[in-house]
């Protein structure tokens, strides 16, 4: 056997397998995980907000009268009644589709890679926001895409630079498979697409016969309004609609899915099959239990009423305690804030200080494939409770202030050199 | 946008997914699927012999004490107190092993997966049994291997035709990447390696510096005397050893696990997080919740009884049934009998004559990437019971005997065309 000391299969990993290197900050965000370190770097869901006695009883109900089927393989495609109370969830932001169209997916990460899989050969382009999620980063780089970052202006993905982007690829005679994006209350930029905009960006992906690939973990977590209408509202043939009942309902029950046109429909639920048979009737049937069972709309206006009460407490103290220079984004809905530094500051070098501070962010190198955003964070104001994150920005700022006083000093702050690897997410920076 | 009609993007797919496409016998099973059928096909275990009641006041217990960790996001590698209580399942066939060498999967299949992304490059060879489980094929075929088997005999893979697959690689500068193999209660041959073998096995892998992937879903449903112990507790760096939950506890948790040497261990991890993030936390929690506070030994002792009485059912009748010719492997434990016909007979060409006789089973040829087994039938005694079975293998008799009677006459059965694609399993035929 060849090989190293630490590792004798090193020699025999796969291409694809080259890449997959922790993130250097994962380390840190071990860390970060003590509870006096408030952290504003986890995606995680306040699922806290549920009535766990409620919950307790639907699961008591669906095993003592459905547990044969709860307990049991299903089928590859998900359950066909989840299937179409998953037609009233996305009733919210005007998709309407057959049950056949959906396939349901352990989170909606899995329809991530499906889709990669069944479109994505190694050196295929991918387009994506930047910055964008680092989640479908590491499914794009998993499947040796190359990854083209699109810019984004504060009505979200640029099309001006989407169509220079799609004229360059033409010009070198490429073409890329898919443009990837976030609509509503981006992840992590914090920017929601207004209507015209989507009807922009699907007419220039239509017409350059490029699929679109819209995420939409956080579509009805909008704190202002009707929740904005799918890009798949306008179209049906020319965009995959991912959803999730991560940030709806709960997480932990990994249930997302996938809305695809008939043949790639066909194609994922195979691929589906053969990475995991089948997924969950136990959560599948919670979920359809739950939804059959419980005022869910409610709970979803409880999570919006949480957040929005959390976004505020953010962006008050962020205007209260950030020096001058730092700009931030100001989220309509979602869970994230894309805070810029002032000019000369890295966020990626500050982060030990920080999390010494006892506070802690995702860097934003994280979000991009190229080494951009070394002078962004994104802050996350899902879990912590308002006092918390008020204490967070004020560690935060009292952190920014002493890196601007080591640049006025010594003309730059420290770097930490740059992170390798796939930067693959920590489930709860996801 | 090109492509057709029916699917407008069937020039944009992967190579991959090329070979994706359901196999014909599918449309049969959904017609099997009725109640009226008798189906030795399908691989469910029988979920019903859990106490419903005791499931049930132990997920309530769970989300009443742990609710907010159980409906959260987890690790990647899966929750740690879990992977401690699988070192005391696995204690049951003598593999040791640190929570840390663990991950946990949604079901054994993705582990499977994973294995399979880490080590394969497209024209990557894998040695695996012939037959082989129709699920593995599927993965294998998915990252587009170069899928070679290897004969079995009676005490499953023959180390003389192992040795000379790898000697003919070698011949042609070529050397596998990993042996596949299902050593007790072979999925669907039926046959389990004797201690020595497995030795023998694990010999030749090192020496030829192969990775052996242990496949063992049955190892603790053995009918006679303590569960073989499994390869992997032979050795730790060349074995890598999948476990599942499907079998001892129940399949709709999508719970399985890898054990795998400390590098690769890593690698998995990574790759999981880029598939789905994490593994859900509530059926993780779940099945802790219920090893540490109900007598899971005393259940997989009921499991053991009811499939030994159904495996007696199916052999008794089998023996006096069966026409003259027909030979089936007797299993010492697991769900399947590996049927082989009388000269002549094809069980592919046969399938639609027996479901309209209303009993049904898988075809041989499923379990082969090339064709082989058209003589051969997988029945499984797993989830109807002792009456249904004699009652099915009845028909069966009928059945084979009526296309003697036609070989009789016409010197041969009636042909089915070669099945094509990738043969992804359906979850129930797994």
């Amino acid at each position: 056997m060849s090989g190293s000391r630490l590792d004798p299969w090193v020699d025999s990993y796969a291409q694809r397998t080259a890449g997959m290197q922790a993130s250097e900050i994962r380390a840190l965000f071990a860390v970060a995980s003590r509870p006096e370190v408030v952290s504003l770097a986890g995606g995680m869901p306040f699922v806290q907000a549920l009535n766990m006695e409620m919950m307790a009883a639907t699961v008591s109900k669906l095993l003592m009268e459905r547990g044969a089927i709860a307990l049991q393989y299903g089928s590859g495609q998900g359950d066909v009644v989840l299937r179409e109370q998953i037609l009233d969830v996305m009733a919210e932001v005007k998709v309407t589709a057959h049950p056949d169209d959906i396939i349901v997916t352990t989170g909606s990460q899995m329809a991530l890679d499906l889709v990669t899989r069944v479109f994505c050969d190694p050196g295929d382009v991918v387009l994506v926001e930047a910055p964008s999620y680092v989640g479908a980063l590491g499914v794009f780089r998993a499947y040796e895409c190359d990854v083209i970052h699109v810019a984004m202006d504060d009505e979200g993905l640029n099309p001006e630079a989407l169509t220079e982007a799609i004229a360059k690829l033409g010009a070198e005679g490429r073409k890329a498979k898919m443009i990837y994006t976030i609509p509503s209350f981006h992840n992590p930029a914090g920017i929601t697409q207004s209507q015209e905009r989507r009807t922009r960006i699907l007419q220039i992906a239509k017409s350059a016969g490029i699929l679109l690939l819209e995420d939409d973990p956080y579509g009805l977590l909008g704190f202002e309004g009707e929740p904005p209408a799918a890009i798949r509202a306008q179209d049906e043939e020319g965009v995959i609609y991912l959803g999730s009942f991560s940030k709806t309902i709960a997480s932990g029950l990994r249930v997302g899915w996938a809305v695809a046109p008939h043949g790639v429909r066909e194609k994922l639920v195979l691929a589906a099959e053969s990475a995991v048979l089948c997924p969950s009737n136990y959560s599948q049937l919670t979920i359809s239990e739950y939804l059959a069972t419980q005022p869910w709309r409610k709970q979803i206006k409880t999570y919006r009423e949480l957040y929005r009460e959390r976004r505020d407490a953010l962006l008050d103290s962020l205007d209260q305690l950030m020096p001058t220079g730092t700009s931030w984004t100001k989220p309509a809905g979602g869970f994230y804030s894309w805070v810029t530094l002032p000019h000369g500051l890295d966020a990626t070098a500050m982060l030990p200080r920080a999390v010494q501070q006892l506070v802690a962010y995702v860097p934003g190198t994280g979000f991009y494939i190229d080494g951009q955003g070394r002078q962004n964070m994104r802050l996350s104001y899902c879990y912590p409770d308002p006092e918390r994150i008020r204490e967070g920005v004020r560690r935060l700022a009292g952190v920014i202030e002493g890196e601007l006083e080591i640049a006025a000093t010594f003309g730059t702050s420290s770097a930490l050199r740059n992170s390798s690897g796939t930067n693959v997410p920590a489930p709860d920076l996801a």
